[in-house]
């Protein structure tokens, strides 16, 4: 089985405040597409890496990643998370046959979660999304009035990476259309079967400054840890 | 209109393994049901207070909160969240017309949150909470099977204070039975109107030790604010 690591990272992530598109903020001194790709390549089930940038950003990305250890593509990605996977889906090299799509702004997400989606793809499985249980209270809501209380147990928060036989992601992205909350939807779409292995809680998007703070103080954690 | 906070604190919180039931957890110095109270006090819109204590922590409860600056009512809690928040409603003094249930684990619960709350209470609601959007992708999961991924824009991820008519959460709790996700769950059973207010993303749920770390990142920001 050869793996290729897809990064959509041309979003620009307004809610940061940051100034630069969210892939490419620093935290520790490090982008978060730099955290991303490092966790992902310790898990050792990752061959080959396809990164979605910014318009500019191709050459600051060939040079960050230079270190990853892996062979490196970069596309200009499009306006919507989705045209930005297509992108990079359309530069897999050849021989690859899983993909693993992962947002960069789950950059602290621990390499067993890698290993356990590689493993459900291994196994045979035509989707593996990694998850973990709801923390809050989930209601539908119309206008400012609740419309349903859901059941939570049934319910899971869904992380990345998303792992995609590759014909099978490709099929998706061909013959689905309109923006798709995750990849895997697409994939549902289609009737195909998407299993579920166990997310992290480090696996958490930063989508604010609240986000950024937290992921500073998990680095500083695991500094401490090691 | 006059406002009693209920804290149900008598829950173990096995998960923060920090070896004390959870509202009595430490971050920055303070227990969980010091800083939950201390925001509560400073939206203005708190007249009395009512606590939910595990047996054994009534003195300790009482110590703790004689600077709250509100009159205080101790109870012991039941083994479950409703049966806690029953037993303090059952100690609802004279003269209360709106209860504020919180969470102590959502103990950085801006002022702002629980006099956006009380306001949709004083405007003649029923039933008010608040809420913010969802981050991740929601799917519905069967065994290791995703069943379907609901539609993102309509839900919220509820938070508390939820603000109630004292006459409602009454009789949602006289009239309803089962454990419940939240008391406004309860209160939708028997057909009230629930509103949203926004809430805020720090009145999250410690649930567990990267909460603790978020927590004392966010209480450390808002000390170098100050």
């Amino acid at each position: 089985m050869r793996s290729a690591l897809v990064i959509p990272a041309a979003g620009q992530g307004e809610r940061l405040g940051a100034g630069r598109p969210k892939a490419f903020v620093d935290i520790a001194g490090e982008c978060l597409l730099v955290h991303a790709v490092r966790g992902a390549v310790a898990s050792g089930v990752v061959d080959t890496i396809v990164v979605a940038a910014p318009d500019g950003y191709a050459d600051f990305v060939n040079e960050v990643l230079d270190g990853a250890g892996r062979p490196l593509s970069v596309v200009i990605g499009g306006s919507s998370r989705r045209a930005s996977v297509a992108a990079a889906l359309g530069a897999l090299p050849a021989g690859v046959d899983t993909v693993l799509v992962h947002d960069a702004a789950r950059c602290l997400t621990p390499p067993d979660v890698f290993r356990a989606v590689s493993a459900g793809l291994a196994a045979g499985a035509d989707a593996v999304i990694p998850a973990i249980p709801v923390a809050d209270t989930i209601k539908d809501v119309s206008g400012d009035v609740v419309t349903r209380t859901l059941d939570r147990a049934a319910l899971r928060a869904i992380q990345t990476p998303q792992g995609f036989r590759r014909d099978v992601l490709l099929r998706a992205h061909a013959e689905t259309t309109g923006e798709a909350s995750d990849d895997a939807s697409m994939v549902e779409r289609l009737g195909y079967k998407v299993h579920v292995v166990p997310g992290h809680r480090e696996a958490f998007k930063i989508t604010d400054p609240m986000g950024l703070m937290l992921a500073e103080a998990v680095l500083a954690e695991r500094g401490s840890r090691a």
